[in-house]
């Protein structure tokens, strides 16, 4: 949803991350300064997102206008700062809902700034880098939690080194939906909301039990409240307790429906989905034996700008996460490499004429080029279409949904006809289209030209592009040599001349 | 394309082994006696499929009719010959074409066995077994290559063990269709045709030329007719040489055209496709610097027939393929022994009611219990699907497309709703739907009952069937104090119901 050449420009000096959770929306402005982050401002709204959400899975009107207002109020608080040094996220809600392509380009008019939807998985890297950013000088093993609206976040690590992470589909709204539809308060719906958070918990209970840690840390709004009303009510003065949750949901059953109880402690914003929050934290509780939970200050948004940061200063995770892809699935790196310098040697010289930004392009050129053949590890035949797969659906730290598809459609489009649809989260955006399908072509062309996997990297290439017309000129003494070369080119050229593109050879032609 | 209980009833003496070529249909029967095969008869039918193919991709009328009436004779050379004793695969014009599934059900009835579609991969991997039978007593590495009408299959081995296998797309009749259509031969279209040879072996020639070979052999009618022309005119005594395949082109250059050319040594049967064949052929030649390639009386059927005969003889590859395939995405094989060993004993029970064919159906359970998890290595996330993927697409040596299909359809449905469709070659099928519906059901179940991943083996498990109604009995102190368990099975009795089962559970309710 954002266009290739928005991002990184120059590093700026304030920046923002949003958090278009399923309960609320959260904003963080911070300044750096002497390398150190220096928060300016927190804006929360709680746009209960997740209750917007229909049986069928779409998104309803009146949570889709929420949303815009909340975000055309973000975007005034922002107006000032370059693109680039924003980033905004959405979570469950947004992953899990159907019609939401012209909602996220509405919601992104309104906020003046790219939008990603991120997985599951790196919501929870977030949280924990957000957490572990704020308890910097804790040292042991943690268990960091998050419950979210629509999803509930656990994580196993050390200082700032995950050794475990997970995301379940149980969070405060979403039990709250389910469980007490009316508002209705019983024993017997509270005890069945908390057997199916066990249920959620269960698949992963006997791996989470192989580890130990020294501190229970949440994050999230239930968590800040429910530390609040242990405190207020002596159920628990240092953290959040077992007692202290069951307290409250005794509290709740006497009361008997999920407004209106007046418990010390207990904030007006998040009585809705109390209880929901503290039915998941108890099935935690219970099943995990926690002790005691503290509550910490850092989490998503603050591990999203951490990340953000990270990325103007040399520390971009996603360089990591592509090459220990590429290393899973037994990629050659020498092939990689070498595919990867000519990519880039052939994008320097068109850049210009086609509007790439250079920094952004060539990073994705750099990555499709080490993930093109990961698919290999599944099957020779079609291996293309395998690495498609692997990139859209790999867990890979720091990249958003929508990243992960556009390397998808790069690799993807490796060889053969070009795909008929781009990737699906982008098919009526031209402009994106546009700078991904010349990255494609650029990517194709260094395939090519190293099909025979030997290095050639003393041969001059030389490539002008003038809009869809490019020219290809090689070394003349060695590519005359090269009757295979001139054959695949020409192959390349009617594969080209199918979306539009005319490749001409400066070259002699195919010898026949 | 076959029903799982017709497969493997009793070990039968005489088998067939029927290869359904793009250029030709093959079948071979042999008769097994005192643990060696006898072959009593080899038919062969010139039935050009691959000339049936339109440009669109679909099979026109004229083959599939060319294709059914010799289906029909082959069906009744087989007639006394039991299910489970005839093995026939379709290869590469059968894996491309769009339209084949109401055309497989009609070839199935004619021929009155099932009829399987094998990838490229496994085409290699049997000729090369069918090869290496028929020249067992041969040392040192050997070149096979096996050019068929639509594809070459490529492989370097040893003895009976295969260190690299490909499938090229490329073959006597996709070369003729593409470049003689009109039957007219010029110097220049052999060239083409030459230069497409090389751009197809060129991807993986650098691959190639790292190993070593003794002996250049090869199989299917192009090379036999080959080397008959050679010998027959002095170009190759002992086996085909470049220079005889240079002086075929040479003449057919001169003569002009596909037909008509009365080469010494040449059948009439082969004339249409020989050229194409000679050209594929030579490009090997050239690319691969061989030197003279002798011709093998083993081929594709010959090694279908040996696996055939393998599975009743306890050397099943498949077994092999599924635990290299677990390991290799490194799953957890305690958890999947366990989930095996409950799947194997529910159906132990209730395979009279449902019935299942206790050895077939055993294999597609144990089977998918091993594989239920290798989408793990992709992501936690909808991990199913992933182990789905890789089951459908994974090169799994002695595996059909179908069955593949089967194993991912019941890794797919391992959890959550069952999946709205089922896998796409089958959906015409009702009697294998309700058989694979059937595992599926009882794989669900063995999953529910390790869902906590604990040992449990000493907890007797009773399991009736009455049609769609199904009654679970666990041993009831046990089942009292597991709530977890119950809450599972009360989800699950939702999931059944809405595929029409009912699920009763012979113990006390969900705790409240």
């Amino acid at each position: 949803m954002f266009t290739i050449s928005e991002l990184f420009r120059k590093t700026p000096n304030e920046f923002a991350a949003i958090d278009l959770g399923s309960n609320s929306f959260h904003m963080v402005v911070a300044r750096q300064e002497d390398g150190e982050l220096r928060i300016l401002d927190r804006l929360k709204e709680s746009v209960r997102l997740g209750f917007g959400l229909t049986p069928e899975g779409d998104l309803d009107d009146a949570a889709k206008e929420r949303a815009l207002a909340c975000l055309r109020r973000f975007g005034e608080r922002l107006s000032h700062l370059p693109s680039g040094s924003v980033r905004c996220v959405g979570t469950k809600t947004l992953r899990s809902a159907n019609n939401t392509e012209a909602f996220l380009s509405a919601a992104e008019d309104a906020l003046g700034h790219p939008i990603e939807i991120i997985s599951g998985a790196e919501e929870a890297r977030l949280i924990y880098d957000g957490v572990a950013h704020s308890l910097a000088g804790q040292a042991g093993n943690r268990l960091v939690v998050d419950i979210g609206g629509g999803s509930t976040e656990i994580i196993i690590g050390k200082q700032f080194s995950i050794d475990f992470k997970d995301s379940l589909g149980m969070g405060c709204v979403a039990i709250t939906r389910q469980f007490f539809p009316d508002g209705k308060v019983t024993g017997k719906a509270i005890q069945a909301a908390l057997m199916s958070c066990w249920q959620e918990i269960e698949p992963i209970l006997r791996t989470l039990k192989r580890f130990q840690w020294e501190h229970e840390v949440g994050a999230s709004g239930t968590i800040k409240a429910a530390f609040k009303v242990c405190q207020a009510n002596g159920w628990g003065t240092h953290g959040i307790t077992l007692e202290g949750l069951e307290k409250i949901c005794t509290h709740y059953e006497a009361h008997g429906n999920v407004e209106g109880l007046s418990l010390p402690g207990l904030s007006a914003d998040r009585e809705p989905v109390f209880l929901g929050g503290v039915i998941v934290l108890r099935a935690l509780f219970e099943s995990l034996q926690l002790k005691s939970m503290e509550a910490s200050q850092g989490a998503l948004r603050e591990g999203l700008l951490y990340d953000l940061v990270g990325r103007y200063g040399n520390q971009d995770i996603r360089e990591t996460s592509v090459r220990q892809l590429a290393q899973r699935f037994h990629v050659d790196t020498e092939q990689a490499e070498r595919v990867a310098n000519t990519a880039l040697e052939l994008m320097q010289q068109v850049q210009q004429e086609w509007d790439l930004n250079p920094e952004e392009a060539g990073r994705y050129l750099r990555w499709s080029a080490y993930l093109l053949e990961v698919g290999l590890d599944i099957a020779h035949a079609n291996f293309h279409k395998h690495s498609a797969y692997i990139c859209e659906h790999s867990d890979m730290a720091g990249f958003s949904q929508q990243e992960q598809q556009i390397l998808a459609f790069l690799v993807l489009s490796q060889r053969k006809k070009f795909p008929a649809k781009t990737y699906k989260e982008q098919k009526d955006k031209e402009t994106v289209d546009k700078a991904i399908q010349r990255l494609s072509v650029l990517l194709r062309l260094a395939v090519i030209l190293h099909r025979a996997r030997a290095d050639h990297s003393d041969i001059r290439i030389t490539l002008s592009a003038q809009k869809k017309k490019l020219a290809l000129h090689l070394a003349p003494p060695w590519f005359a040599e090269q009757p295979l070369l001139q054959a695949d080119l020409a192959s390349e050229a009617q594969h080209l001349a199918a979306i539009g593109y005319e490749l001409s050879l400066d070259a002699p032609s195919p010898s026949t």
